[in-house]
């Protein structure tokens, strides 16, 4: 099986195009940390079928990556934001001028906000 | 059938997850603009199966939209893109001091390299 915690960040991205069960049963094992034979309890499902089940949505889930790319686009899109408020405080350490620098806090609110 | 133009640029986002049959004949549909007849002459297709297969589409297009909001996400996005770039440049008009100028332009060139 994957990285448990890289899945559990993938995952968030595209849990809306999975079924209810499949929610419930990789949510068990990548944010609950529960084995095979504890969810095949709680869901009264076949261990086998759990197990089949978590290979199914990982290889699901890794296609929509390949093909939609949201958990890249983000990362990158995250390191650019950071970067960027970066160079606005950057800004703000060197001037004194009230006035700027209300208004470089006011983008940098705006930044933060996006996304 | 949906708006044309909204239909096309909805389907820029999600095209990825279509067959290549399917991208074919959206696209001569929305994109080309060519008739369903034109279309099942072109592709060697009934009529009637190339209107089932762009209702389908549609259908599908807007499931993903309604799941994965990246129109939505990305106009929100391009928006606020657009404010923070006209809140640096109105500082830039506001002050001559040459290196603060530098700096807000590198950060502007930042923002709009970023998605």
């Amino acid at each position: 099986m994957e990285d448990h915690v890289e899945t559990s960040i993938l995952f968030d991205f595209y849990e809306s195009l999975f079924t209810e069960k499949q929610v419930d049963i990789m949510n068990l094992y990548y944010n609950e940390n529960l084995s095979l034979a504890e969810i095949s309890e709680i869901t009264n499902t076949s261990r086998q079928a759990i197990h089949d089940i978590i290979k199914r949505c990982n290889k699901q889930l890794l296609d929509y990556e390949e093909k939609l790319k949201l958990m890249e686009i983000s990362r990158n899109y995250n390191e650019m934001k950071k970067s960027i408020l970066q160079s606005l405080n950057d800004i703000r350490d060197e001037y004194s001028d009230v006035s700027l620098i209300k208004k470089l806090e006011e983008i940098e609110e705006n930044i933060k906000r996006v996304l």
